[in-house]
This record gives structure tokens, C-alpha cells and sequence, in this order.
């Protein structure tokens, strides 16, 4: 029971202290929640209302399954991005079927994520490498970005990608309207500042300290609505063409299903997928970090079940796909949160906000909720990331390059898939070509490394390769090539010693190849011998026939192969002093 | 110009004796070719002098690009199978678009090869694992004699898998032919025998010596179809229901060209792509077989352009795609052939039957061919594969299997793509749980063991890891969480080394997780220390932040960072005598 739900262990140890410390945290994350929430609902080409909904319940859910203590769940920028562009693929923005695959969207990234959470299978996670989640995030935050500009300017221009983008807002560069250009400039720049400037002033100009200056700072957001709302209403900016909020409906939302259609089932499969994954890894890191912060675990699989019970819960009470997002969990942690009930408790402000402060949203421009998106996303993009990958690993660059441009020329979906695939078949290429070392004795020492590397001893008879790679199908072929060629190039050679030690795996095919190096080997009167074979490797190798066949030995080490084959020499290179750098001899 | 047109080599040092031996063995493959040919076209679903022309101008190609001396190129069974699969969904058999789209397919099969080859990406035919190929190629022989089961019988019955073919043949078995089925029985016998006990027969009768014995014995399928075309002419067996070949077009093939169809160019590159891996892989794996018989070589990436040049040579001459087939190449090398010019006079062979033989076939019953193809791929079928993979590889064993289920269940195109993608996937998942060991030092050496499996010497103040697989992305957050766990759970560490003999790689992912590490443990006061890194790894990491922010050291071996760490207790237990096993010490 307390590993499916963790509120049984935390919740019996709850204190008052826990309480006041959670309901401060809750507060902080409700002022900041409230503008985010109606900002990536319109993000996702949903109606406003429907980011508060799906702020309440998942985050209910989430405090009674998830194992963090303070990861912070609700929509978030990727995942509203991955919802408009699965969605707006099938059908048209404002129509109820829009919503209705919104709705389904996040009941099947529910269902798929607690199906992986019950099958243990959060390793697939983990096929979304670094620097392609790196730059997958890199690009969304600059087509969000960029899809928002056209809120800024007043105009109307959409796209999938940045090119689109960039080619909607050219063209309608002539139709700006300059009260929404006046309002989302000054948003922007005063939210901005509030980010980066606005904490040192406050704590500088009221005396403040430095915790409810932090606090205070956290406010820009809903400062910037409340400004621009009021300006809207009391100038009658919406009369100039400023694209309002409107109507939003009060009160809490009734329950819902999902539309229950085969079709639109198999079309939202795979934007499910994607969508569960990357909202996964994003979850799972936030969580990990935080959690390392205070020494507290996190446990991977518990986590799938309660993001999944969490999208759920989103589907069922009219909302959209969610996840824990970064800042937001941040900001929860900071202010002190204790337990996942600090989420249940901003749920309970959401509700609030949602029974009573809608009428007060009607005359918020949306130019507004595009400002507050911009500057959030912005912190995303890490274009640094692109030079500090490639001067470590050029493969890890081109994947990482992959998926930016495929991501932004193309679209979220080809984005994610194509720097996913590209991980793999790199990864593929780079273990088909492994590195090979012939390796000679130290002097001195009973160790043995690579002949082009140290100041090493080696005997004609006796060719031994280290292979820094498991023996997997992708490089069988490649061991019986190098084998033969080198025993083709050298017929002094009398012992294949093939060193193990970076060998983690032979599977059937690499132990195809070695049976067939074996047998021609022994046609040539060369003998192979295994050394320094690790234990799982060999308990499998003694259910073959390879051990039987084999026309040398395996030995524990490369130093007793050796000890046992020219004896004399291994001897005197064990004796001789280090300084006596021997390269070769015989 | 020798490395792309080997037969300036070989053709330099061309001698009578070699021109001797290259004509016997192409009057013997040319014998086995002829029906072979014609019943290969038929299981394309072609009319049978499609597989004639197939067998011409490919052969004279491969003889000027290919590195193989040995190789015979030509239709073979599994390549007829993958040919009827991806045509057959296109179009109907008979038609014009049919046979279009079987050069087609051959056309683009050869410009994808060539591709391969000039941007040497031979690598990606390792992709094919051997359990996966051996699943395929079974199953495919499985589908195939099933296939031929109506001809056998005189009814009609198709299909893509074997589940349509038999229940075709089932639900058909009230309309048997009986002379077909007289004709289809006798010859399946005679050929039956033929392969496995005529030689030795015909030795004992006749007094022949072993090797004339054996060209004797190859003429069976020649013999078969010399025997049924007669009786079916002298009986008037076509009169009484013995489906025939009939009228076969006589003369040399026109030049062809393949459609220029956008649509068909699309539909068909899937399958031509996986008919060429399959078709390279094939006449790799036997070239690679051959070569190695006589220590010659054959190069991988040349053998990539050999075989598509010879399938484009086959689609402008008429033909389908070819492959290097394995029993052919087998007699070919039996029989004494030195170069590739045996294939080119093999060529010469099959232009004459074209000329004139032609006419002769009127009267052949298509059961005769039917029973050539049963007895030869019967061959292919290797159901003791699976016990042995069972044995050695359950994650292998799972791969071949549903290789060959869905190959058998569904049809050949989504056998081959299941097989490989759950073997990638497989080895995904395995190498993202890899084996980890805590190690310790075998007492009176310098080597360091897992202390599960042997008797060594641990010190409670440092955690030694063994990590046996490259760190990357699929484990980069199996290491953080498993370092976490062992800190959390033993206050009393004080130093973390990470033994890196097995680790042939670290990636972005990877680096980035060692980073996060290093820092939470230096929060914890634990040190980290790196032993054992491989050079190419450690060039690696000289370019990062790694080394300058660890806060332990990188030492060449194990046993120098204990040394440094622990030195009285590493020193006692070098002294040590190894029957004092002690368990751990402190």
C-alpha cells in the first residue's frame, strides 16, 4: 500500500510546522499558477478556463500518489506546444472536437504512462538522451516564443514550425495594431525586469527582507494582469482592437469524458506517446534534482503512475495534458514546501480563483498572457548547450543539432523522433566500429595496456587485443575481420589472446563469430585463448560449445596467459624496473 | 581504379589452367541454374523467362566488380519470396504493372546498394543479428515450400503468410489434379534422392570417381525436368490438367527500362531497401564463408557496389532482383571455379539455354518446378536454431522467435522489421541495466574482483563500482540512482571509485549524470575518484569540466588509488598469502 500511495508515509508524520510552511509555499505557487495556467491553456488553442482546470485536480492526484515532495504539476509550455500541435493536426482551434481531443489526449497519455508505471518500464524514458531533450526544449522555447509574437503585435499569423511562423508575421507585419503593441511591449519589459531586476529593488527601496522580497518579486506576473486589465478596462482598449480574455465560465468544471471514438483513439496514439515521455523525463529530472537538494529519494516507476493518475484526473475534470513543470517546482521548493500537500492546497487556491475571480479576467488582453509565456520560455532556450556538446562529443552534437532544426523547420513530433532515431543509429554506428587495442606488459607490473599508448613489452608469438566493446551484433563481423587480417598480415603469430575486460556481453551472434574464428584459427595452427572474461559473460559461454571447441584456455588474467605461454619473458618484464621502458623485445 | 574494378587484379594474372577450371564450374552451375531460374521466376510471381534474363547480365557484372572469387549471383528463393511480397501488394500477377514493378523494384534495390557502397555503409547490414537472419530465413523457407504445396497438388491457393496458404490449401484439397499430383510426387522423390543419395550411387554402379560422381548428382533437377517435360509431351498430360509452362519468349532480353512512376518510386522503397539489406547480407555472409576457405578476402564496402550494380544490370536486362545465393556459390567452389569469370561464362551458359533451349520448355510442368524449389529450401529451414539460441540467449532467442512468428503469422516484410527492431530494443534495455559489481582486492596481487564471486579484500571507508557497460544515455540515471542508494544506505563511505576498465564510452548524457554526482557528493563530503579510464575516454573528458571539478583523482589502475586511499590495508593484503581468503578486513 505505502509504495502506491506515498501520503500514508508522509502524511503520518505531518505536523503543524509542515502545515504553515506548505500553506505559505501553496500561496506563492497559486500567484504564480493563476496568469501560467490561463497563458498555456491559449497556448494549446484552448479556451482560458481550461488551464485552471486542469490546475485543480491533477494536483490533488499528484499529492496523494507522487513520491516528491515537492514537485509542483500543472500545464506547462512543452507539453501545451506537443497539445496544439497533436490536436491542431485533426481538427480546427475553437470547435468542441478540439477539445475533445485536448480532453483525450491527456486521458491517453494518462493511461499510457500508468501502464508504464505498472509494467516498470520507466527505462524507456531514458532512450530520450541529454543533448536531444536539451535541444528539443531549446527549440520548443523559440517556437513558442515565437507564436506568441503575434498576440504581441495584434496580428494573426500560425504555423506549426518556425519557418511558418516567421513567414504568417512578415506577411502581416502591415496589420499591427499599435494598442496591443503598447500593451505586450510594456508586459514584456516590465516583466522582464521583474525576473531579473526587481527582487534587489524591492528589498532596496522598502527595506524588505530578503525572503518577502523574493515574494514580492514572484507577484510580476499578476501585477502585469492586473495593470493591463485595469488599463483595458478603464481606456477601453478592447474598442481599439486589443484582444481581451472575454467571458470566462464561473465556478468549478463539471466532470467529463473522454470522446470515446476508435478513430481519433489510433490518430492520438502517437502524440500520446511523445507527449507521456517527454512530460515523463521532464518530471523525473525536476523531481531527482530537487529531491537530491534534501537528501530524499525519488522512486522512477511511482512516479509514471502518478503522472499518469494525475493526466487522468485532468481528462476527467475538463482539462489537458499536464506535467511538473521546472520553474513552477522551483519556485515551490523555495518557498519551503514540505510535502506534496503544498500542491493539494494550491489546487484548493485554483478552485478559489476559478469560483470567483473569472469575472475579473474578462478584460485581460491576451497580449498580456502572450508576454508572461515569452519570458518564460526564453530561460529555456540554451543555445550554450550546442558549443559545450560539441567540444565534448561530436555524435551527441549532430543529435542534438538534429533535433533543433528538424524541431523548428519541421515540427515538435518530426522533432523529437528524429533526434530520438538518430541517437540510436549513432549509437549503433559508433559500438559497430569499437575500439581495438593490441595491449603489451607494463614493466614491472602484471598490468597490460594499449602498445600505442604506453611504453609497453610485447612477444611476436603472442597477439593480444583488448576489444573496448561488448561483442553484440552490431560489430561481430567487424572482431573476425580484424582477426583475420591481422593473423594474414604477421604468420609469426602462434596465440590469439583475446583480452575481456571491457567485454560486458556476447550475444549469439558474436558468439557465432568466435566459434568461426576458433575453427579457422585452428586451421592456421594459431591457438585462441580468452582471458579476464567477467562472470556473467562466462556463466552464459559455459552453456555453448565454445569452451569445448576452443583450442586454447581462458584465464583469470592477461598476466597469467602470458605467465603461462613465454614464460621466461613475462617473468623478466615483471622484474624490471619501471625506468626501463622497454617497447619490445624478443 | 583496383579497388572499384577488382578484375584488373585477378584478370592480370589469368592463366589457362584458371580458364580450365572457371569453364568446368560454370557448365556445372549453369546445369543447376537453368531450372533453378525458371522456378525462382514463377515464385515472384513472373513468367519463367524473367528468371533467365535475371541470370545473364548480372552474372557478367558481379564478374567485373566483385571481390568474391567464388560467388554465384543470381535469383534466389528468399529474394523470389520478399519480390511476390512487395510487388503483390501493388499490383495483380499477369499484368504488365507486375512485372514493372518487379524491375523496378531490382532497379532501385541496386541504386540503394550502390548508395550504400560509395558512402560505405556496409555497417548497416550488421543491424541483421544472426538470430534474427536464421529466424527470417527459416520462416521464409517455411512460407515458400507452403506456397508450392498447390502446384504440387494442381489447385489454387495463395498467400502472404502461412496462415492464407493454408487454409487455402485446405479449404482447396477437393479439387486435387492427379496428374499433377503424380508428376509433383515422383519429382519431389526423385529430387529428394537425388540431393542426398545419388552420388554415392551412382559411384558404386558405374565405377564413376568421386568428383565426376558429384557433377552427375548436380544433374538432377536438369534430369527431373528433362523426364516430366517428355512424359507430359508423350502422354498429353497438359490435356488432362498438368498446368505447364508453355510458350517461353525465345532470344536474348531487350534493353528495359523501369517506370519513372512517382507514386510506385514511394511505395516501393521500403521493400527494396530491406530486399537489399537482406539480399547483402546473404551474399556477404557466404562470400565472407568461401574467402576465408581459401584465405582470400573480400571486401565488405566493394561488395556493396558489386551486387547493386548487378541488380540495376539485371532491372535494364528484364530481370528481378538477385542476390548471391548459398548453395550455388557452395557448387561453384566445389567445382573448381578460381575467379569471377567463372560467373561470366556461367553467363554465356544461360544466354544459350535463352537462344535455344527455350522451345524445349513448352511441355515443362510447373509441379516439376515446384518440387525443385520444395527440395532446396527445405534446406534453409533450421529449427534446431531456436533450441540452441533458447540455450545460450533468452533476449536472442525471444528476437528469432518473433522473427519468425510474425514472418509466418503476418508476412516476410514485417518479420524482418520485427525481428530487428526487438533486437534493438532489447539490447537497449539491457545495456540500460547493466551488470554493476562492488569490487575488492584479491588478496596477494593487484587485482580487484566482484566480491560476490570471489574471496576478496573490502575497506568500509571506500565504495568500489565496477560498471561493466559504456556510460550513456540509456544508463546515465541507472549509475546517479545506484550511487545514492549505496551513500544513503552506508553513512561510513568516505571515497567513491568508480572502476572504469569496462567503460568504452561516456557520452553527453552520461557526463552530465558524473557531474551531478560529484557535486551531491561533495555536498556529503564523499569523494569521487575515477580508476582504470581508457585513453580514448579520458581524451574524452580532458575536454570537459569532469576532471577539474572532482574532487578526488583519477589513477591509472585499481590498485594505485586503494594504494593512495587505504595504504596500510592494501599493502597488508598484497603481502598476504592467497589461502588467508579473508572476507574484509577493518
Amino acid at each position: 500500500m505505502r509504495r502506491y500511495f506515498p501520503i500514508l508515509t508522509w502524511g503520518a508524520q505531518y505536523t503543524r510546522d509542515t502545515l504553515t510552511n506548505d500553506l505559505l509555499a501553496a500561496l506563492i505557487v497559486t500567484i504564480m499558477l493563476i496568469p501560467q495556467s490561463l497563458a498555456y491553456a491559449l497556448l494549446a488553442g484552448l479556451s482560458a478556463e481550461v488551464g485552471l482546470y486542469a490546475s485543480i485536480a491533477p494536483l490533488v492526484i499528484y499529492a496523494v500518489f507522487g513520491t516528491s515532495r515537492t514537485l509542483a504539476v500543472g500545464p506547462v509550455a512543452v507539453g501545451s506546444l506537443m497539445t496544439a500541435a497533436a490536436v491542431g493536426q485533426l481538427t480546427a482551434q475553437g470547435t468542441p472536437e478540439y477539445y475533445g481531443a485536448a480532453i483525450l489526449l491527456a486521458f491517453l497519455s494518462g493511461l499510457m504512462l500508468l501502464g508504464m508505471g505498472l509494467l516498470r518500464l520507466g527505462f524507456l524514458a531514458s532512450f530520450l538522451s541529454h543533448p536531444v531533450i536539451s535541444g528539443f526544449i531549446t527549440a520548443s522555447g523559440l517556437i513558442i516564443a515565437a507564436g506568441q509574437v503575434p498576440h504581441l503585435l495584434g496580428i494573426k499569423a500560425g504555423g506549426h514550425n518556425l519557418i511558418e511562423l516567421l513567414g504568417g508575421i512578415l506577411s502581416n507585419l502591415g496589420a499591427i495594431n499599435l494598442a496591443t503593441l503598447a500593451i505586450g511591449v510594456s508586459a514584456t519589459a516590465f516583466l522582464y525586469w521583474a525576473r531579473s531586476r526587481m527582487k534587489p529593488w524591492v528589498k532596496a527601496r522598502f527595506g524588505l527582507s530578503d525572503q518577502m522580497a523574493g515574494v514580492v518579486a514572484r507577484t510580476g506576473p499578476v501585477m502585469a494582469v492586473a495593470l493591463t486589465t485595469l488599463a483595458t478596462f478603464a481606456l477601453g482598449l478592447d474598442g481599439l482592437g486589443v484582444a481581451i480574455v472575454g467571458e470566462v465560465p464561473q465556478g468549478l468544471p463539471a466532470p467529463t469524458l473522454p470522446p470515446f471514438d476508435a478513430t481519433l483513439w489510433a490518430q492520438i496514439a502517437v502524440p500520446a506517446l511523445l507527449i507521456s515521455i517527454v512530460g515523463y523525463v521532464e518530471t523525473i529530472s525536476v523531481a531527482q534534482t530537487l529531491a537530491a537538494k534534501r537528501r530524499q529519494r525519488v522512486d522512477p516507476d511511482q512516479e509514471l503512475i502518478a503522472l499518469g493518475a494525475a493526466n487522468v484526473g485532468s481528462a476527467v475534470s475538463g482539462g489537458f495534458p499536464v506535467t511538473g513543470g521546472f520553474a513552477r517546482s522551483v519556485v515551490n521548493f523555495d518557498a519551503g514546501a514540505e510535502t506534496p500537500a503544498a500542491g493539494a492546497y494550491t489546487a484548493v487556491g485554483m478552485a478559489l480563483a476559478t469560483l470567483f475571480l473569472t469575472p475579473l479576467l474578462y478584460f485581460l488582453p491576451k497580449a498580456t498572457l502572450a508576454a508572461t509565456i515569452i519570458v518564460a520560455v526564453l530561460s529555456l532556450v540554451d543555445l550554450g548547450a550546442l558549443r559545450r556538446t560539441w567540444d565534448y562529443s561530436r555524435p551527441d552534437f549532430a543529435a542534438m543539432a538534429a533535433t533543433i532544426l528538424v524541431t523548428l523547420g519541421v515540427g515538435v513530433e518530426a522533432g523529437i523522433t528524429a533526434g530520438v532515431l538518430l541517437s540510436l543509429i549513432l549509437h549503433l554506428y559508433r559500438t559497430s566500429r569499437p575500439h581495438v587495442a593490441v595491449v603489451g606488459q607494463v614493466p614491472g607490473t602484471e598490468h597490460f595496456r594499449n602498445v600505442e599508448r604506453h611504453a609497453v613489452v610485447t612477444v611476436p608469438e603472442v597477439l593480444s587485443i583488448r576489444v573496448d566493446e561488448s561483442l553484440y551484433f552490431p560489430n561481430a563481423r567487424f572482431l573476425e575481420d580484424l582477426i583475420y587480417d591481422r593473423i594474414a598480415a604477421d604468420r609469426g603469430i602462434r596465440h590469439v589472446v583475446l583480452m575481456c575486460s571491457a567485454v560486458n556481453e556476447i550475444d549469439t551472434s558474436a558468439l557465432e563469430s568466435l566459434e568461426a574464428v576458433n575453427a579457422r584459427l585452428k586451421d592456421s595452427g594459431v591457438r585462441l585463448h580468452l582471458t579476464e572474461v567477467k562472470g556473467p559473460v562466462m556463466d552464459r559461454l559455459k552453456r555453448s560449445h565454445l569452451l569445448s571447441d576452443l583450442t586454447g584456455e581462458v584465464f583469470l588474467t592477461q598476466y597469467d596467459a602470458l605467465k603461462k605461454l613465454v614464460p621466461e619473458v613475462t617473468a623478466r618484464t615483471l622484474a624490471a624496473c619501471r625506468r626501463d621502458t622497454l617497447r619490445s623485445v624478443g
